[in-house]
């Protein structure tokens, strides 16, 4: 046995709470290593060290190194000991606190048993329901759909279609957006993700002056609420973007600072080093080094409070449905932790999810986000499809591997995106390779957790780093009767299948075809997808299993199919 | 190199903050692999992808399985950004959150590397300052003094010294500890840790009926006052008790329930199946299935005002320095870390310490306790000294692993005990042998954080578990002049030493010898112990080293040596 490749931590991705009832546990293992058997041996915490039962666990997810053990435990009693025994060419082994050892003293557990000491519903992590069944739709607002065309428009400085350049203003709105909410709810969108639409002065409104003001440019307070119960009433829901962590050098406290230096009363709102404000010298926090984005210090009471009113303020007024949270990794977890407690506390449901590129399990622990939006899966999608860099073996690793960093509600939550205003366009990336971007759609809609389409994705839209990856919406090239379209909406309608909503998963490669499964214990819906060239290879295997199939149902493309079997 | 041995998490005991210029980073290895270097390669956030520093991690800590390397990072920014690169039999390989490559695109780091992504001040976890040169002595109070002779004594049911039963009332009561802070203060003593003191109908006092009362039996507000007073007089610290994780059955608002069942306004202040309270059947949460122990429902917002409000009043009103925790496993994140804010809010040296029995690092991010009781300590002590189931590199291996399990800064406040009125007392443990109980001392005051001693061990007492842990101290059989106690006070002057405060930890074995080194720069504090039976193997080396030393300093008893090197 590998000593040295197992792991398991209580109170981690490792061991959490699902509901009062239910507790999840992993275990790590090499991959190399055959075991007889992987038992939890636990019991209640007041009665372990006289008393054990043991389950087994199974094999769940495995990557270039490690394999996973996982296990659903039932249980009678919410405090919960356990330690764990695996047997291995006929040795047994504990592995407890203190490590692993040949024997264990249960009369002494109270010392180094592994444990859950109780578990408080406050502290469980809660699945958002609407999430189960959503697709996601962020939309760049300047750039999606123009629908107002009696506002002020000498701001706008390109004409719609014409290539755009960092400062370009196209003219789209909300009122374009509600324009195109049939279009949208027809494609099998429900959720739209909107990219700031408060007042500002830059395109992409990302350097907010009035967190209380939509911006002239995309409508008013009224066509706002207008967008979100046209929405509502159709079953679609409303993520909008904020931006917590920094702000405008022209939002009026921080101009206060700038006219006063240390006596303004919004001195301490930023962080200062110095008197008075620099701009040429940029003497304060910023994001990115920028001077018109003051960073703000959160750990300041009334900069708290000021945020989190106006997190609370949108949810209350308007009925959002969700914070998409702009740069939500450079601001604290404090602040964090208590504007989650505030905005769940007048709309549990109201969905939470940060921009953290990286691994975010320290704010995913059900005290900060529900979720992030999920960059290290598309760094996956690029590192497979585009940049040919893995093999399936490689990304199964890899996709497995992420699912193991959270827990099963993180995943569940998860904004699984392929692309955004942030990266490359994906069909851009795979060389304009329609097979591929349906293959890494197939994928992302198999894959655990919530889809999210970037606006054009349907054209599908080309694009490079910003900004040409956000062109205008070139409605006059939609064509919904494309083959590529229709197979997208496809795809799209497997969140509409009720059985795959709570269905496991289960990710795995053979002979270079990448295999996604989702179960249920009635069902199961596979994914293979044939990246490799040899379409032999695919042919082969896929039609041999779709000749076992015993239903109808089947998705197919140039290089992958997706089929379901009755178990 | 053994690639399943590698681990490394940001934001974690890994990868944590001192303050906003000093982050400290830590890589685990296995102890089999000979590395040619490891090194960090780093850089701040916004520049890593086009230049990089890099810096020599160097091995620290080393357990059973792995080795530990640290580097404290002094930084010019406050977003970090940073993989690993391991140089091993003339190979490279770069650790990211990828996991282990053989090259790293740092063009795209943005997905993959490890980072710190922002240093926000309010997240950082600050050391208390006056725990530095800490010593805590832990009273329960029915058993150490009596003062007050005036008092209603109906209740003292045995004579002091007499054979202690679970149901003993001795007569112990806070004018008895007044009338012994001299003799503490001369021990060397600083700090008081008593267990609770408000209203309750036990001899322990952990159900508590009245939170703002102090117990009669105990004696008054008044008394506790002075008693902080007097101890604040003498620069002594009091650290009292809170049961907030349950109650008694007595407690007003449980008894109100226990009479109205659902009608109470209190009902939802506990956790209970059915309409009323059943006791015979303790149809609700409570804690170690006691009826009279019911557990609060943290999670409600009322209970969580209630509890914290107790809390702030002790330490606004009576000017109390901490907080002992009982029973904090079972309490929710969410509570403690409300707990923390408001009572740090109002004194920010209040020390917050959980009694978890097991690794609570889910507890010390800096949002929660500030340290544990650190019973995982215990058991080394009891291990090697008690049970010799440890040898010397088996004992290192484990007090170096308890290390790695926190931040510096935890570690720099963890209370270290040796047993307490939850444990047989050590001295019993180990079988009545004062060189092993000296040496024991020596340890824990040489290891890093705070030493916890409970009352009587200066005599030291002998005792069982739970009630013969909880003698009455006899005053009467207490020797200044025995060796032991003037080897006990030579020991408790360690923490008096300010080179030892800030000095930083190294600990190894060889031959089996245990040493512990405590350094600076400037000196070397070296602490051999000799758990073996061969006391030529301790002479042979012990006394080798103390020819060299060229002051006079030394600390000697049968068993262990402690010596100071100048560097």
């Amino acid at each position: 046995m590998n000593f040295h490749s197992i792991y398991h931590k209580p109170s981690s991705n490792y061991c959490f709470a699902i509901n009062k009832q239910t507790l999840v546990l992993r275990l790590r293992v090499s991959n190399k290593d055959i075991f007889s058997s992987i038992k939890v041996i636990y019991e209640g915490k007041y009665v372990f060290y006289s008393k054990q039962k043991e389950a087994i666990m199974n094999k769940k997810y495995e990557d270039q190194l490690f394999s996973y053990y996982e296990i659903k435990m039932c249980l009678e009693d919410v405090r919960f000991a356990y330690v764990f025994l695996l047997s291995i060419d006929d040795k047994n082994y504990y592995y407890s606190e203190d490590g692993i050892t040949e024997t264990y003293d249960f009369k002494n557990a109270h010392y180094n048993c592994f444990q859950y000491a109780y578990i408080n519903d406050i502290d469980i992590h809660k699945e958002i329901s609407w999430l189960k069944n959503s697709v996601f739709y962020e939309i760049f607002v300047d750039r999606f759909n123009q629908g107002d065309f009696t506002k002020k428009s000498d701001y706008i400085n390109t004409k719609w279609g014409d290539k755009i350049l960092s400062n370009s203003f196209a003219g789209g709105d909300l009122q374009g957006i509600i324009d195109k909410l049939d279009y949208l709810s027809n494609l099998g969108i429900n959720t739209l993700y909107l990219t700031p639409i408060f007042s500002s002065v830059s395109n992409h409104k990302y350097d907010i002056n009035n967190y209380y003001k939509i911006d002239s440019e995309f409508g008013d307070e009224k066509v706002f609420k207008e967008l979100v119960n046209k929405a509502h009433a159709k079953n679609m829901y409303i993520v909008i973007d904020g931006v917590f962590n920094h702000t405008s050098d022209l939002l009026e406290e921080f101009i206060d600072v700038t006219q006063k230096g240390r006596d303004s009363k919004y001195f301490d709102w930023f962080i200062i080093k110095g008197e008075y404000v620099d701009k040429k010298k940029v003497n304060y926090e910023t994001f990115s080094n920028c001077y018109y984005h003051p960073k703000f210090n959160t750990s300041n009471l009334e900069v708290e409070k000021f945020l989190i009113n106006i997190g609370k303020y949108y949810v209350s007024e308007y009925d959002i449905d969700g914070w998409r949270l702009d740069v939500s990794d450079e601001a604290s977890h404090v602040f964090w932790r208590n504007f989650r407690r505030e905005i769940k506390s007048i709309k549990s449901e109201c969905f939470l999810v940060g921009e953290n590129w990286h691994d975010a399990n320290p704010y995913l622990g059900g005290d900060q986000f529900d979720s992030i939006m999920n960059y290290s899966f598309t760094k996956v999608l690029i590192d497979y499809f585009a940049y040919e860099k893995y093999d399936a073996y490689d990304a199964s690793c890899r996709l497995n591997n992420l699912l193991v960093r959270n827990t099963i509600q993180v995943n569940n939550m998860m904004l699984n995106l392929i692309d955004s205003h942030d990266t490359d366009r994906f069909y851009t990336l795979v060389k304009k390779d329609k097979d591929k971007l349906l293959s890494s759609l197939a994928l992302t809609f198999m894959y655990k957790g919530v889809p999210c389409l970037y606006y054009g994705i349907e054209i599908p839209l080309e694009g490079g780093y910003d900004p040409d990856n956000r062109k205008c919406f070139p409605w006059d090239k939609l064509d919904e009767n494309s083959p590529y379209f229709q197979k997208l909406i496809e795809i799209i309608k497997l969140k509409k299948i009720n059985e795959l909503e709570d269905s496991d998963i289960f990710i795995y490669s053979i002979d270079n075809l990448l295999y996604v499964e989702r179960y249920t214990e009635k069902i199961k819906y596979k994914l293979l997808i044939n990246q490799s060239k040899k379409s032999s290879l695919f042919k082969d295997r896929g039609l041999n299993i779709i000749s076992h199939k015993t239903n109808n149902f089947q998705i197919e493309a140039n290089g992958f199919i997706i089929i379901k079997e009755e178990l």
